[in-house]
This record gives C-alpha cells, structure tokens and sequence, in this order.
C-alpha cells in the first residue's frame, strides 16, 4: 500500500557525526580521500618483496636478511624510508605501512630466525598477501554512502576514518498528537465512571520517537468542531505532520474529514482503509502537511500509525537499525480465518517450543489495550486470502521495526 | 557464552514516562486501579439485558423500547443512571459506559428501529456481548509488569492508562571509550603516511548508543603504558564501565592485561576468546567496574563489544525494541569452512532473490573496513563445528539488534 502525496516533506540539517546514529543522509557521501592511505600489513611479520618467496617450501626455505623495522605512527614511520632490495625483510607489525619495494609480509609464524638478522621463510608469499593497499577501504573520488543511507555504528567509523566531522542528514519531522472524544481525561486527571485516560497520546509519542520523529503533544479536545478546527490550525502552525486520532461519538469521524476539508487544499485524500483493524482511518493534506484521523481504539490507531504514517517519517531516520523489510519466520500456532476484501491483521506472540518459533495469536476483544501489550508483533492476511491453517509459516513484522508495506 | 562478573552494574532512576521509551522497568508495577474502571461497549448500538433477547431470529425478532442514550464524557455519564428494566434498551457509542442492569449490547447493524421509540434485535446476544468489564484490562492488585519488562510505546499508554506519570526504570551505563595505538590520530588530523583516524572510538560510541549506554571518548592514548594507566583511572573515576580498543604494536595488548591488574582486584578476568573474529578480546573488573580489552581492528572490536558489552548494557534498555532473541531465517549462498575448537562468526549481507532470502557471505581481508560496512548481520559456526554448507539454513543476527548469546 502507497499513498502518494503531493508533498515533500524533506528538511536537512548538518549534524555532528556522533549525532547521526540512526539518521538518513540527505547527499551522498563522496569518497574524499583513499583510506586507509597507504599499504598496510594485516599481520604481524616481515615485509618483503612476494618474487623473493617463489619456490620457498618446507625443505627449500628462502633466506631474507632483516634489514630494519617498521616503527607505528607519527609521520613517515620510521623503517619504511629505504627501499627494499633483493632477499631483504623489514620487520613490521599488523597495520604498520609496508615499506618502498615491498609488496607483501610474511606471517611471523611461517617465518624463523637466523642468527641475529636473517629469518627463513618456509611458504612463498603472493603479492599483496597479508596486505591492504591504499585505496581498498574508500577510493577517492567513487561514492561512500548514496542519499538515503541509514547510519549504523559501522558507518559512522567508516566516515570517521575519512575524517568527516559533520553530515548532511534529513532532520526528523515533527509529529503533532491530538487525542479527541467527550470521554478522554488527561493521564493527571483521575477518570470519573464512564471517563477514561489519554492512551493514544501516550503510546503515540512513544511510535513517534520510534521511528526518528519529533513528537509534540497537544492534550485532548473534546468532540467539538470548533475546538478542533483551532487546534488543529494551531499544530500546522508548529509542526510537520499532525495526528488526530478518536472521535468516538458516531458523528465526530466525520466532522474530522470535514474540518480537514476546511483548513484548507487538497483536503481530505482517504477516508476508510480495505483494512482490519484500523478501517476508519483518514487522512488529507492542509498547507502542504499531512494530518491523519487514527482510530480511537489503541490497538488500530497504532496499526493505522504503522501503515500510514511511519513510511512518511523514514526521512528522519529511524530510531530503529533493521536493514529493510525483514520480518521473522514462525508457524501460526492455530488458524485464523479472514474475510476476503480486506487486509487484516493479527497481533501474534512468540514463542520457542521444542525448538520451533511459534506465533501464538493474541486474540482479544477489539476495544482492548491489553492484546497490544501481550503481542509482539503483526501478521497479515492479504486482501484476498480467507485465512491462515494451523502450522503455516507466517512473516511476523515486529513491532517498532523498519517494515515496508 | 556468559560471563559472571562479581559486580551489579544496576542503579534506578525515576523518569517521566514519555521519556521511558526502550528503558527497562527497576520495579514491578502493581495494577493500582482497574482499568478501563468501568464496563463499556466496544460498539456502537444498544445497551440491553442479554436475557431479553434469548430465543430472537430473522422470523421472531426481540422487541425492545428506547428509554435514553448514554452520552460520552463528564461525570457520571447521562443515561446511565436508571436501572434497565425488561424489554429496554439505552443507545450507545463505542466506548460507553453501559447503564445499570445492561450486560450486553446489541450492534446498530443488528436491530431495526420500529416507530420513534422501539426496535427489534435479530439476534440473540450473550452476557458480555460487545462489552468490555471494567478490570478487563487491568485489575488492580496484580502485577502490570515485571522488573526488567522493556517499555515500548504500546507499554506507555497502557500504563498511562492506569494514570502512572513516572516510572522507575534502570539508568542507562555510562561507557568510557579509549583508543590506543602509535598509528591512531584524532579524527579531526589529517594523517601522515602511516597513520590512521580513529575508527574505533567513533563505531563504539554509537555501539553503546544503540545499546542504551552512555557513551563518553576518552579519545587517542599513545602505545604507552603509564599513560594508559593514568587514562583508565580517569575514565574509572567518572564512567561505569571502560573499553579499551587496539594497542596494535606487539606487545601493546599484553601491558593492557598488566595495567588492568595494577589498576585493583580482582583485575584482569579473561585473556582470549575463542572466538573468530575477536580473539584478543581481554576484560577484567577493577574498583567493581568492568574494563574490556577489545581488539584494533574495528570489526573485530564491534563484534567482541557485541558478545561481551552489549549484555551488560542491557540494564540501560536498550534503543532496539525487539523481543529477545530472534535472528532472521535465510540460505547461505556459499560454503563456509570453519576450524572446530572456536566459535566463528562470519558477516553476510542479506538479499531475496526469487522470493528466498539469501545471506550472502562478506569475505573481506581483517583488517578492512568496508566489509563491515557491506554486511547487514552476522551467523555463527558454533565451536566444534566444520562449517556450513551452501544451501542450509542459518540464522542471521541483525547488526544491532537485541541479541542474546
């Protein structure tokens, strides 16, 4: 499922590169310099030339003298000045830099010493064995990381030893929450009988800050147009994207689709999902933002919220590190039926017995917060499938991870 | 694999809940109200006595007078004040408080109205139809959550269901990062020959980041042992735990061991995994803090920060929210060889082609960067294993993702 937007909602920033885990690069990242910069030994042993090894076998060992060491660090390290000749060796340790003539090193293990500046090798060494050149890690001038890129730990050493200090990465997109419905009390307040507290604020934020979002709450309105025509005026003013979710008198969803016809063009784009749950989902676009109407139950506003909105806030970067859209593999551990016409989605457990993972359903009555709480991730029934049999292998999406619908 | 040190690395703190995203509780919380608190529809239609509808059909629908509507919202909700008698039934909205003497609720699709003040149901509802009790999602007096429960943003709102504003969670460890080596310059330095930037102390801090820890860079220590000492006794003074990555000139890792054991008891606890890559990997406790060894080459260090670091910071939560341990199912497209009497760890990326996931191998030389970067996870030859063969199933751990050995 896409839903196309006539709107970008991309802003960039320039970051420091410690501050960059988990977000998106806005520019590619150009290859600045070689790295590591020059030849570098992955061993510890002795740098030679490989054509002086050829032949070297256990009852032929090639005799080298040791000329000298390769000293690590600053500047031009010492030992790598004077070129190597025939039959000569340079100690070196792992990463020290090979010096002029050698192309490559001897592990100190297939080597042995004789007298006081000799070893015998007892292997031929191939050129570039137990070697990395300069250029191996980035070459200068090809492409490091392309736009779009997602920063994990290993990337951000990888730029690092380019010597990057800042990137240019999307920032996140401020997400304003409202909750609606006569019956709402704030989480402060105590609920009087038929009054409950604000869940969807709640559990919202934190799917906002999940996925790399800047989450601004806007506390509860209750069922009235005109509350929430200034409230929602208010949230376009200060944020990206707005989420509207309740309305749980039967009139309210639809003065939500009203109000966000009036705010302003294009107005309201969906109204109603082929999706269960989540089904009285709506969205629309005002002064070049999205606003969505989420369900009023919390279970299907998250659903909803990872249907419809979490695509759009990749640009931040998520806070969660998963390489695309990789779901884990059980069995259902009972079947489930589903009506064709409609995507539907089971909240699922899972569990290792005898070795084989199960997804054990979570299945509750609708309107309950708890099945939410006890799953641990999705499974989807697709449009047109009447279910799922008993010990079928079903793709669990996890809840909070970077699925791709 | 495990390690028991002698220590407890846990200390509590009290956090605004908005804030406890991917924080791990220090307490139980105990149900302290019944949650929603009252019985509710899930619905929208009409609240009735379950008995009166027994025995209603398509051909003999149960007749029901309309004596009032439950309104969302303030106080004791209008509507629900009088008891229902026989034959009577209220109107109300999903999430309503259901009048006294109601005990299920007839959806609107299911009755008919007939003239201004009746309607006929065509069914038959159960006690409980339609209805949520009020210690349904919780109930006070019970456990919410154990010590440990990882928040995520479902946990939220259920808990801010129950009114809680803060939580005592554990705090996230403070993590002291120190590169040694002669060869390592500052990122921001412009390396001579055979030099290079510090990869490490950039890959980790993000590493403890996404494991939840507070990471703090001690930056660049020269191969130099006094100066080492005196640079873990700082990081020991203000940090909960230290990594030391590299020392790559030869006998470098060996006064790492030395300083650790001067440093206090009991000092120095393992020398050498058996494990590829990361066997230099060393660690030992000093003044009750976990101080480890990791080796220079960067990816060999992300991998033994993985199997020994990432455990401990579990207290901290961590910024992965995922349910334990669950690796990603796919084929290996080569084989792999493997010596038995250590365990190997092999990096692959990750790819479907024609709809099989494939992992495929990242061969690289040790010392490089970019096949670290290249590889979306890691698979595991356990010890006394030969390899794997091309074809059979292996189970990918995501690079940063929850894992427990």
């Amino acid at each position: 499922m896409a839903v196309l937007l006539p709107i970008d909602l991309r802003r960039s920033e320039d970051v420091p590169i410690l501050q960059c885990l988990g977000r998106r690069l806005a520019e590619a990242v150009p290859g600045r310099e070689n790295v590591p910069g020059f030849t570098r030994s992955t061993v510890d042993g002795y740098a030679v030339r490989a054509a002086d090894t050829f032949g070297a076998g256990d009852g032929a060992p090639a005799y080298f003298t040791v000329t000298g060491e390769v000293l690590m660090g600053a500047g031009r390290p010492p030992g790598v000045e004077r070129k190597l000749e025939l039959g000569e060796a340079v100690r070196i340790a792992t990463g020290g830099m090979l010096p002029s003539g050698a192309d490559a090193v001897l592990m100190v293990e297939h080597t042995e010493t004789v007298g006081a500046e000799g070893i015998e090798a007892y292997r031929p060494a191939g050129p570039g064995e137990n070697v990395i050149y300069a250029d191996e890690d980035i070459r200068a001038g090809t492409e490091v990381f392309p736009v779009n890129y997602l920063l994990r730990p290993q990337d951000i050493g990888y730029l690092a030893a380019m010597g990057e200090l800042r990137l240019n990465v999307f920032a996140p997109l401020r997400v304003g929450i409202v909750s609606t419905g006569d019956e709402i009390v704030p989480v402060e307040a105590k609920p009087a009988p038929g009054q409950v507290r604000d869940v969807n604020s709640y559990s919202l934020y934190g799917q906002v800050l999940l996925w790399g979002g800047e989450p601004v709450l806007y506390g509860v309105v209750r069922d009235d147009a005109a509350l929430l025509f200034e409230k929602l005026i208010q949230a376009c003013e200060s944020t990206d994207l707005i989420l509207v979710s309740g309305g749980s008198s039967v009139g309210a969803r639809d003065y939500t689709a009203e109000i966000i016809n009036q705010m302003g063009a294009p107005g309201l784009v969906f109204h109603g999902l082929a999706v269960k749950p989540g089904k009285p989902t709506l969205g629309g676009v005002v002064d070049r933002k999205p606003v969505f109407g989420l369900p009023g139950h919390p279970a299907a506003a998250l659903i909803a919220f990872d249907l419809m909105v979490a695509p759009l806030l990749k640009f931040g970067g998520y806070r969660q590190i998963q390489p695309g859209a990789l779901p884990v593999r059980a069995l259902i551990s009972r079947s489930l039926a589903s009506a064709p016409g409609r995507e539907e989605y089971f909240r699922v457990r899972l569990q290792y017995r005898q070795g084989v993972l199960w997804a054990d359903p979570v299945l509750g009555k609708s309107g309950l917060l708890k099945p939410m709480v006890e799953a641990d991730g999705l499974i989807r029934v697709p449009l047109e499938s009447e279910g799922i049999a008993v010990g079928a292998e079903v793709d669990v999406v996890l809840f909070g991870t970077d699925y791709v619908l």
